[in-house]
C-alpha cells in the first residue's frame, strides 16, 4: 500500500465502461434503442452485492427514465457525463449459434472523446471493473486508482486486433484479466483453452478468466485452476451482456464478501455464473434488475450442485 | 428382473465396438496402421477399474503384438472373431482446431458382416456399452443381453444422418446415451447442450450425457443436471478415442463401485474424463495401458479440486 493513497473505501466498486442504446435482434425477439452497454450490465448486476460507481459518457439523448433505472438500483451517477451529441449506439443480430453477435452497426458518438477523469470517490472505490474499452482509456483508468484491492479488465476483439500490445499491457496490470474464447485464443495465438490462458500467464497475467459462453468460465493463475459451469437457462432471449454480468457476480461477490482467497474467488465464479444466466434471460438488462436475492442465491445453490461430487478412493 | 434372466456377473463390463487399424495424423505427429477402435479404447480405459469382455471382429491380418496387448491388461477376447479378410481400417486427421476429426478413409472390412453372437459370458455381464456401431447392430445387442443393470450407448453422425430413428430406439433402451456435442445437436435439433440434452430426454432417453470435448461433459437425466471440467492435458498428441475412454472410465467405475446412484454417476463422469485425458496424450491406447492407479486418482483429485467450492450465504 502506498500512504500517499486515499483511504479505500472497503465495498464499493468502481466500473468505467459503455452505457448504450442497443438495437439487438436474436432468433427469440428484438429490441430498439434499449438500454444496453457493458456499464450498465454490470452495474445491473454487481448492484445486487455491492455499492456500485459507475463512469461512462451519455449524450443528450440518453433517456431519464434509464438514469432512474440506475438509481433505483442505488448505482452512483455522479460520473455520468452527459456530453453535447447523442449516446453510443450499438445494432447487432444474433444467430442460430448464438456463439456470438454479429455487429451490424457502432456509433461511437458521444463516446469518441471520452477521458474518463475520475473524482476522489471514484478513486477511493477498493474494487475497479475496466469494461471493454479502448486499452489506453483502461490505462488511463488504472494510473488514477493505483492502489485499489482488486482492479479486474475486459476487452474485446476489436482491441486485440488494433492495440494487442495495449491489451497485453493491461493484463499485466490487473489482478484478473477477462475474455471470452474467441479473444483468448486470439491474444494467445493457442487453440485449447486452458493452455490460451497458460500462455496469458506467461504474457504477465497475473490471473486470466475465459469465458465460455454455455460452457461456463474457467479461471487461471499461476497456482489455480478452477471452472464453472453455465447455469442451464430455459428461456435464452439475447446473449448481450452475459459477460459483463458474469464480471459484475464477479466482483460483487469478493467486494460483499471482502475476500480474495481462493474459495471466495470460486464463489465469485458461481456468482458470476447465476448473474450472467439473468442477463440472458430478457433483452436490455431487464432480469438483472428485477431478480431477487433469493432467486440469485437459488441458482448459485443450482451451480454448486451440478458441480458437487464427494471424493472416494478410487483403487483399494 | 426376469426369471428367465441367466444371473449376472456383478462387475463384468461387456463391450460391443469395432478393434482397428487407424492411421491418424493431427498437428502433433502421426501414427499408421496403429491400434485403434471405439472398443479397443474403451477396454483399455476401463479395464482398470473392472474385468472386461470385448465382443468385435477383426480380419486375419490382425497382429498378434495388439492382442497380446489387450491380454496384458486381461481383457477377455474370447468374444473377438476372427473372420476371412481384411481387419477394419480407418484414416482421418485433425487440424488445428482438434474439435472433430476428418475422416479421410474407412474400410469396414470385415467390420460389414458382423453381427455380435453373444456366448453365455457375455450375456451374464452386469454392465453393457455398446460403442459407435450401426443403431440396428446396438439393439441386437441389447435384445442379448436384457436384464443387465445398466446399458450405456454410443453413437456417431454417421447414423444420425441414416438412421436416425434407429439411433433414437436405441436411446429409448439404454439407461445413458452418450454422444458428442455434434451428434446431441444433429440429432435433437437444439442448439444449446443443455436443451438438446433435455429434447433427448423428452424423445425417451433415460439419461444422456453430452461429450464436450476441452469442455467436458454433461449428464442430463430428468431429475439431474451434472457436469464434469475436461482435465487439462499439457501434451494433447491425438484426440482419437477420447469419448471411448470417457466411456470406460464412466462404466468401469460404476462396475467397480457397484453402485449407479447419483453420487456414483458424478464420481463415474469425473472417471471418464481423467480416462479421456489420458487417451489423448498419445496416439493410439498407449497412454491407456501404461496409466497408473496412482495417476488415474491423482486426475480424478485435480478434476474435484477444479470444481469443488464451499456455499455460503450470500446475502444475509
Amino acid at each position: 500500500m502506498n500512504p500517499s493513497q486515499p483511504e479505500r473505501v472497503a465495498r464499493d466498486i468502481l466500473v468505467v465502461g459503455s452505457v448504450a442504446l442497443d438495437s439487438v435482434r436474436t432468433p427469440f425477439g428484438m429490441a430498439e434503442e434499449a438500454l444496453g452497454g457493458s456499464a450498465s450490465y454490470f452495474s445491473f448486476s454487481a448492484g445486487h452485492y455491492a455499492p456500485v460507481r459507475l463512469v461512462a459518457v451519455v449524450g443528450e439523448d440518453f433517456p431519464a427514465v434509464h438514469r432512474e433505472a440506475f438509481e433505483r438500483r442505488s448505482v452512483d451517477l455522479s460520473g455520468l457525463e452527459t456530453a453535447p451529441g447523442r449516446t453510443f449506439r450499438w445494432r447487432g443480430e444474433y444467430h442460430i449459434e448464438l456463439g456470438h453477435a454479429h455487429t451490424l452497426e457502432t456509433q461511437l458518438n458521444v463516446f469518441s472523446d471520452f477521458h474518463p477523469r475520475l473524482a476522489d470517490v471514484h478513486r477511493r472505490c477498493a474494487f475497479v471493473f475496466l469494461a471493454n474499452i479502448d486499452p489506453d482509456l483502461q490505462l488511463e483508468v488504472l494510473a488514477q486508482t493505483r492502489g485499489a484491492r482488486l482492479a479486474v479488465s475486459d476487452t474485446m476483439n476489436y482491441w486485440i486486433a488494433r492495440k494487442a500490445d495495449r491489451v497485453i499491457e493491461v493484463l499485466r496490470r490487473v489482478d484478473v484479466a477477462l475474455l471470452n474464447e474467441e479473444e483468448a485464443r486470439a491474444l494467445s495465438g493457442e487453440t485449447q483453452l486452458v493452455r490460451a490462458a497458460q500462455r496469458l500467464i506467461d504474457l504477465g497475467a497475473r490471473a486470466v478468466i475465459v469465458k465460455k459462453g454455455e460452457h461456463g468460465a474457467l479461471y487461471r493463475s499461476a497456482e489455480e485452476l478452477f471452472v464453472t459451469p453455465a447455469y442451464p437457462v430455459s428461456g435464452l432471449q439475447d446473449p448481450t451482456g452475459a459477460g459483463d454480468s458474469f464480471a459484475g457476480g464477479f466482483l460483487g461477490w469478493l467486494a460483499r464478501s471482502g475476500r480474495t482467497d481462493p474459495q471466495a474467488l470460486r464463489q465469485a465464479m458461481a456468482c458470476g455464473s447465476a448473474m450472467a444466466s439473468l442477463a440472458i434471460e430478457a433483452f436490455s438488462p431487464a432480469r438483472l434488475m428485477d431478480a431477487g436475492t433469493a432467486e440469485i442465491t437459488e441458482r448459485v445453490r443450482a451451480i454448486h450442485r451440478m458441480t458437487s461430487f464427494e471424493l472416494e478412493s478410487l483403487f483399494d
